[in-house]
């Protein structure tokens, strides 16, 4: 072989060793748990030094060292690179190099398994009380823009037909219950995955004599976890957080096509603020809903990454493999996802401007009233109500051939729709009215101001309270 | 158009209203919630009654009429038809056949809306209960198991190499852990889900006189739902389902791969019962672990039903949109699926015959006790954890060069191994004996026998109280 | 051990045993699989019989026999039962019934793995043609409808905001080319896989002198498999059919999407036929969109079919593996419902009634010749397009102000808008006009009615020659 | 209003503020796209020029201008900032920055639309090639090991059991065969998506006198797309890539998963390079086989990046809505992860270490050569297959009793196996040696190696022709 080929083979050797250092490594997208990884550092310190295997002295070197390279991280000037392989080699290896030797005994009693567990949990923990934070501001939000509305009458739809006449703000809170739910998953999967991996080490544990309740105490966990193997096998706190934005923005998709459908021309229920809406390259005169739309969008997303970290899951035998290494850039992207999509639903709801009068101008399509007839039929006239539905019918057909509403029918034409309707009392005049029927609607839960009020009494001492 | 020409476009017309009947219809599927569409009607009636809305007569008669339809359902004298379109209408057909006129009023005061709702929540904890009581089993079975195992030695692995050793107690105890944390989330999300959707109607609540949380408590919910469009549009609790279920799944792929492994001819740790391995077509010497493959397959349908549920929900407008008939189905499947799977695995667990020798034998493979004497030399020897790293290297290697494993050289052998080794004390050779090391692990949540006897008294305390 | 406790464990094993049957078994649905299994043992046996492994006598009793079992099996006399484990063994049991030693011969050069493969992908081919025959329809219904609304006008959305005007035709034929680019991959994904597995065995080939190429003939393949391993292994065809009908559902959904819009208050485009639009159970003035509804949530399961075949075969050890029984029912389900749903979509184009009048009203909101009007300051006036695009601004403002779209504006209104207009052309008008805005866009694949016609003319040839 | 609160208004309002940019801006990740944006603009502006409608001049202007934008991007000298918005509105920006006025008149006759998916096609394309390239690299790495490996017997295995002998070469093709069958999907995409979008406009087309032949043909697309409403609306080309890499990466994960069973101490069959396998921080003696872990875990990735994108589509209303702006970034992760696994993946297979000792003698072990016997039986003496099957059960079990493998057992040992075979020809022992069974299938597809060698030219001219 010519010294040509060695030269050649040597570059190319160099040029694979580089692909293979950026296909191993995870420090380009795991820097981002910086601040856990030091805090993790600095609690198993004391532990250390308070059972006597670091002296007092080195702990404090320890300590002093990781807020110096903490501070270095922050402030940029520590400089990232894919020699370092992953955070935990990247912050040890610049604590050494401050330190010195009590640098290398950091590592006395755990294992890079123990440490990403440890650092990856309190990352998640973190997120999912500031998720909650912000989704406990989005109730409030919708609960205050729904108090301003509950008289406001608007179409209830299904089918994406008019069904019966809501107010608004009902229809609004039926957003602040998702949220509610969605901060009650938060919730739940901190309380269920707030243990400490510290301590587990690779796989079995560690032969030091270490204080696993100490650490946990420090980190703000509840308690170390119970079963080694398990702790550096165990991905399920990364899942659930991930399961949980999944269903957030699954409800965001929600509230984003009815905006979408509310700002259409077809609607015009409301009108985004001017920053919520972007205009057109070519068409000067359009507002587009972008911002809705990007939120319905991003629903994709979070979707992905929920099967991505299942599906890498799936079948791996214990304990740790590498594959999961592959656990961290979806649940960051969906965390940062979730983040930015519940700040600026916030806002977009509360700037949107409520067209009131087209809202209350649909309530007169589609003879809304009808099954308060029916209703009514059934509960003044006690008639089972399979037989008021074929009467309802009847003079839904009369309405419409007098090319009116049913809400606008006098008790005349009412009488005439059907037989059984001859001797009928006025006050049904009453029952077909736009406003009454929203308020009959006065069951528990149901859509009348009254209801609606105590809906939002409710959410006002929920949010008081959390 | 001739004669000929009309009967033909008639016959099409009824294939295709066949054909439309078939894939607008849920019958064949829903039916499925025949016992909780009657639960639910009884509620209702007796609701009804309570508030005047029916009489006392009437409701006794709708409740026996729905006992006969019950029983007609479960003896199979009852035909289901496409002609019924769902469940619901097929159960209120059949009672005003039976009852007459009072069946008629039943569903004075709900919609099929809040019935589907009902039924459908009804059924998910119902079967969230069910599979809660099922993973105890399977808890239990794990933890009877490894308690006749806490002794007996099996290479911890990482990366599928031999890592440390474990006892098998140990590492059967991960499992019961992860089963633990799918209890919890069950239990959690019953919790979160149990309250009613009755009374919720079309979208909006209803005018007539209704007592919610009476048909609540009659039905063992928490409470009524707040907010009734909510209600009507939400799936949040058949999600959860879904997600818990592909959780206990993914764990259930995971002990699958680790038991396919295990019985291969390479590992031989453990050889299924007769009954859960079955024979090829045409190799007759083989046993395979057809069992635990199909188990690991499995998982893949409950997180094709997660992602298809997820699909449906993304961007609905609110209220009720037919694409949540979609809704079902999976949930059906997935329940199944994890029924049966853990019914199983609790099974092949139990009757899995362990083969004790190759285990032990396979940890003098790999020098498992290399970090035992890297610990030796930090904790004994005061050296930093990165120079006594190397110093094992060299241990290693000497061992491979004689063909042994480092738990078989003598305090000879391993004082020639390097430098700093040449006057070590003798009790080096504790420390790399495998029963010794697993021992050493004693940290909370360690290997050694005396911590997985003390999980092993937690699981059963905890079993106990559940 | 008593007597009781001897038979209450009999019991218990035996229900073990049949819950065990019902895990293992996939006669409950492969039975799917029956004529293609059946023609691919008369295949085999006549390949048999040519190379002199079977005389002509066996395999005409091969042949009869296996008539008979299919006609058994299309007469319903046939009984399926568990016992069977799986279709092959079902087929093969009852023709040594009917017809004893031959039988037995049947299975001879071949096993369970290469059969499975063989009656999976045959029905994926066949499946596969059928879907393709079901777009062309569906592709010619768009075309025909589409041919008959060259000259319609709706206005084209972006965001779901009005943005230009478009005819009707032009609109549906974006359809037609998605459905067209559905067919093009279900004819592309038919080529690639169009191979024999017959004769691969269970995973090495046979040692029996059999010809491959033969029964490849016989069953319409291209030629039989190159790699033995690879075949038995191979679930590729499945996966593609899978993401074939998922990109079709996903085009179908948006259509639907379009239909339900269409159909609503608000918009009134198209009215869908009585049969596709079901009313609601208490609101009965309600026509429901249902059938688009279902067909958009339909989308839901054959994405979810496809992530759970993608899951089961990730990190799947050659060869078979007893995970990829879960194959089958996800393709069962997508193909029944793509063809259900292709189907129905057909009728629904076919019958709906198209609001030609709201449709053309609908293009007077919004000032749509906007962007003609910025286009004919660029062409006309040759002006740079940005700061004709500011001078449209300035237009659409002025004719908001009027209360006017701007194809009502008259030419001194114009002339007042800007001052770089004021001695603009009276031409513009025609510009601004809404059919003429349509016609101008005669770019090849624009909306004119011209290359509308073009465009159908294209899909006319390219229906014939399909 | 105080002062104060006026000034942290307007800082809220700008933090809000540049928080919706972010949201909005694709800037960040779509240049990526900068190269396929210039040669876009290149194209377009020779055509306008060509149609008059640029100047000569003007049209040189341009593409010098976009030349010296294209050096800055690739210097590193052009900063992107989220004040640009895209990667389109930032090569306009500057180039007018550059060339003033002509550079406003590039936008003539195109929109944003159409743009960007002329430049997201053509990235789809370029990339779809390149990975064509490298899947051809691999499929004839495989082939080049496997033709050194077509006598070493490995244990064939089906359920992860001993099943039958093969030549590992055979092994090796089934990978080949898969990456075959990859590549071919790549070439099918490129050739079914390679339409030009660029002149569709907005949704419409333009009425500019344009030539949409001719950039089709500078770009080297086959022709322009047919209906410009479904070309700005259309993503099928983008999930096809992910499509056809999500089965890649399954492929890839396979042969990991192979991989790390292969290098565990269990099965001892290959060796990865130490390159390609990394050391524990706390086992040094440990060598694990991070990259095919990581291969395997990739997989998730990609299938979550395809489910991302289907879900972004359900449901879309035509035309372009802001959702699909989403499409972009998994695409490109998807890429990129399959042009790194697929590089790392070849080198890994090259450099692997092949212990042909531990595989042949694994094949000893599980009776492989039971089928030969079978066969033997029903070829040699002319028993109806079934029978043979028991027999040989008796033989497996007579060899176990002796603690042999059958291939070891003498004539004399088989004749007392069964009655049967008391008399059977000494020619049986030859059908029951190893590298005999594998030479006797020899059907074509099968493992012999003379099968084998004949699949190597096959691949070999296959790879000449590509």
């Amino acid at each position: 072989m010519s010294n040509q080929n060695n030269q050649n083979n040597q570059i190319l050797k160099n040029t694979n060793a580089q692909i293979l250092d950026e296909f191993n490594a995870s420090i380009m997208f795991d820097k981002e748990l910086y601040a856990q990884d030091i805090k993790g550092s600095i609690a198993h310190s004391k532990m250390l030094a308070s059972q006597g295997i670091l002296t007092n002295e080195e702990q404090k070197a320890i300590e002093k060292g990781l807020f110096q390279v903490k501070s270095e991280i922050e402030s940029g000037e520590f400089k990232f690179s894919l020699a370092y392989e992953d955070i935990h080699m990247a912050v040890e290896t610049r604590l050494t190099e401050i330190i010195g030797e009590p640098g290398k005994k950091l590592h006395t009693a755990r294992s890079r398994n123990d440490q990403v567990c440890t650092d990856f949990t309190l990352y998640v923990q973190d997120k999912t009380l500031s998720i909650k934070e912000q989704l406990k501001e989005l109730v409030a939000t919708f609960v205050d823009i729904a108090s301003l509305h509950t008289t406001t009458l608007i179409p209830g739809m299904t089918h994406l037909q008019h069904a019966q006449p809501l107010n608004f703000g009902f229809h609004l809170l039926a957003y602040a219950n998702m949220f509610k739910r969605d901060y009650e998953r938060f919730e739940s999967s901190f309380e269920r995955n707030n243990y400490s991996p510290l301590g587990s080490a690779a796989l079995a544990g560690t032969p030091h004599n270490i204080n696993r309740e100490l650490t946990a105490q420090t980190l703000g966990f509840t308690a170390p976890t119970l079963n080694a193997m398990d702790t550096v096998s165990n991905r399920d706190f990364a899942l659930e957080i991930l399961f949980n934005i999944s269903t957030t923005m699954m409800h965001i998709s929600r509230i984003s096509e009815e905006l979408i459908l509310w700002s259409s021309y077809e609607f015009q229920f409301v009108r985004m603020s001017d920053q919520y809406a972007t205009t057109s390259s070519i068409m000067p005169q359009k507002k587009n809903p972008d911002v809705p739309e990007l939120l319905r969008g991003k629903t994709g997303r979070v979707y992905g990454n929920l099967i991505s970290l299942l599906t890498v899951m799936k079948g791996l035998p214990l304990a740790y493999n590498k594959d999961t290494q592959e656990d961290k850039e979806g649940v960051f992207d969906s965390v940062k996802t979730v983040e930015i999509s519940i700040s600026i639903l916030n806002e977009v709801i509360k700037t949107m401007i409520v067209n009131v009068d087209k809202m209350q101008n649909a309530c007169k399509i589609g003879h809304l009233t009808a099954t308060d007839l029916a209703d009514y039929l059934v509960q003044k006239q006690n008639m089972p109500f399979r037989t008021a539905y074929y009467i309802t019918k009847d003079v839904v057909a009369l309405a419409n051939s007098l090319n009116k509403d049913i809400s606008e029918l006098s008790i005349d034409e009412i009488r005439k729709a059907n037989d059984e309707l001859k001797n009928i009392n006025e006050d049904i005049v009453l029952y077909l009215d736009l406003k009454n029927s929203m308020n009959a609607r006065n069951s528990f839960g149901g859509t009348s101001t009254k209801q609606t009020e105590s809906q939002i009494e409710y959410f006002k001492k929920w949010l008081e309270n959390k």
